[in-house]
């Protein structure tokens, strides 16, 4: 097998809408330009020191600024975010900073745009930038960071958005619903 | 602002638990010794070519094994696999090559175990590992890939396994519920 040999690009695509992903809007500000897009694409990487990574195709109009700017901020979106999600994945056909004009948006400590009621907001100082064909791997060290406790994520799941539903309260629920079955079926036999 | 100057590793910690993300299992063969561990620092890295990425932790077992032989294989769990991820994350106190016991574990080109029923598996050769303080960032060429449509995919969202419910369904039967109530509102106004 050589290194060249790969599947197809629609074998990998049809892959990879299973594996659901926290949806976020990624920022940046370079001078006085702010940028920003939505991205699955997000993981951390290490806790000493705090660390994640974005991975950022290279043909996006964000890229250039968070590669000169040398900050981002990592909005993770709650549920009601869906719009906005939506807008900063360029489908409402607005381009630049013009997409701030929806969302409440304040900084933090770099000055790229954090979303004042995402659930969590990592603001970064990019400390490594590795390209790999498309797209670049940008790592931030989280300088400031801000999370809050209301709201259910946004998730991406099978090419659609979705929130997480806990497996354990899903049990209980199918248990209690169990229960009340047995209880009925007792109450049949009475009758 | 110096690039030392970073957030606690608890307060990251406690952000972090607000990114949903799916669950995987990342296996690995070098030789004849087999290694996996459950991980949700999984992203599709770029199209063309095909190119995922995982985040190790240097000091897991199975990071050298991959780092040596090289190859991975990304599988994506369904809801049903909760146990299988726990058992690979090390809750059930199973180590090595140990953990294959449960599952069905099948071959693709590299040879890394691929989990028969998993909604995706991504089957890898690495093509770039950069290091990150304590992780490393394993950049995958997807050599061969099996996905299968049953199955909601199984995630790790709030420090607790949860399955995704699409938003789209749920407005339509809140849209469905709101129809319900109308016509019962009418229903009593003509009694």
């Amino acid at each position: 097998m050589t290194t060249t040999e790969c599947v197809s690009a629609d074998a990998f695509k049809q892959a990879m809408r299973r594996l659901a992903a926290g949806v976020t809007i990624v920022t940046t500000k370079h001078g006085e330009v702010r940028g920003g897009l939505t991205a699955t694409a997000v993981c951390s990487l290490s806790i000493t020191p705090p660390q994640l990574l974005v991975c950022i195709n290279r043909s996006a109009a964000a890229h250039e600024l968070i590669a000169e700017g040398e900050n981002l901020c990592v909005n993770l979106l709650a549920h009601k975010h869906q719009e906005l999600a939506g807008r900063f994945a360029g489908q409402a056909g607005v381009v630049g900073a013009d997409r701030f004009l929806a969302g409440r948006w304040v900084t933090l400590k770099t000055g790229a745009p954090v979303l004042e009621d995402a659930l969590a907001s990592f603001d970064c100082i990019v400390t490594e930038k590795v390209v790999s064909s498309t797209h670049t791997i940008f790592i931030g060290r989280v300088v400031d960071v801000c999370s809050r406790t209301n709201g259910k994520p946004l998730l991406y799941a099978q090419g659609a958005y979705a929130i997480a539903k806990a497996l354990a309260a899903r049990r209980k629920r199918r248990a209690a619903a169990a229960r009340r079955l047995k209880t009925a079926g007792k109450a049949r036999k009475r009758a």
